[in-house]
């Protein structure tokens, strides 16, 4: 049998519960730490939930964030440098990048305050996360100010891709269990996964 | 150790091979039914894989499409009638759901070439389906054109909300594990999830 939550019930339900609710109800979710640096060389790493793939040609990937939570440091960064990474979480390290969701002041390094060991590649300005073993390096695309509810979309195009050695399939798949990458649901509920199948290309 | 992928990489890359690289770099995705109605009651169902969080107050989701795929049907009717529904999979159901990414022509109902049941409730005219354990009922809101790269971003607000009786937790978390919830990787790979924890809301 299944339960109705109808628009009433959400708009009456309680703030907090309301928003671990509707955060549930998307499905799982990719979850990655975004590795920041401002002008002044101050880095951020912040946790993030709502990643999502635009397009392959070329390769390009956004996320959301309000403005007004501790993440507007990564927009700053973002914004000034052009510059961010995108680092899987696994399981030895997602109990540290959930607690980057804390609400830092901008003096403070998530990566100290983590313990997460920042990294730097090639000539990204902007730190990975070392214990990552999935890391993307992003060049800023573009901004879209979400006006319904004041959220903003940052798309980037991914420049370099790290890689475990052994995961990559003969047809480009990634197979990020094998990584060790997790997914979460809800605003803080972390989980494996447990491969069914890859299914071949649908046809008529 | 790890293996690089340059932008030079991304570029020279056989596209079907990149395509299954970039759709797999961005960790693990929702999969979720999406179905709609025309003006003359033919239905569309098709697999997404691009659902992300907008925010809670009012409780919106978004997905992304590419306008020259089989999901035109899907575009077209959301925007002819102003509804549709977004359906959780599960193990019971993955295979059918993605053979709906097949391209289908208009006059097909891909419930029919599946063998997946439609469902109605309330007055939504969006059919709804039956073997989801998840299922949400949407109102159009928003259509976003991505120029960047000619895909369509779609947000809808949450109007109803249908989920196995004992999956909600006290504070609003929806286990959508125990609801048999699956996740999928790439373009075709799916994945049962299990549990790590949920962690406390994070302090400094």
């Amino acid at each position: 049998m299944k339960t109705q939550i109808t628009e009433t019930d959400l708009t009456q339900m309680e703030q907090r519960k309301r928003a671990h609710l509707i955060n549930s109800v998307g499905g799982f979710k990719s979850i990655c730490l975004i590795g920041t640096v401002d002008l002044k060389g101050q880095t951020n790493l912040t946790i993030f939930s709502s990643i999502v793939h635009i397009g392959s040609n070329p390769p390009l990937i956004s996320f959301i964030m309000r403005p007004d939570s501790v993440e507007r440091h990564t927009l700053s960064n973002i914004l000034d440098t052009g510059s961010y990474t995108i680092n899987h979480l696994n399981e030895a390290i997602y109990k540290q990048a959930h607690q980057t969701s804390a609400r830092y002041p901008k003096e403070v390094c998530e990566f100290d305050a983590t313990g997460l060991s920042s990294e730097y590649k090639a000539n990204c300005i902007a730190p990975f996360v070392k214990e990552s073993n999935v890391q993307l390096e992003l060049e800023f695309k573009q901004r879209i100010d979400l006006v319904i509810n004041n959220t903003i979309m940052i798309i980037g195009e991914i420049k370099n891709i790290y890689i475990p050695d052994d995961c990559m399939q003969e047809d480009g798949f990634l197979d990020i269990e094998k990584a060790g990458t997790i997914s979460c649901s809800g605003l803080d509920s972390y989980h494996l996964s447990k491969s069914l199948a890859r299914l071949p290309y649908a046809k008529v």
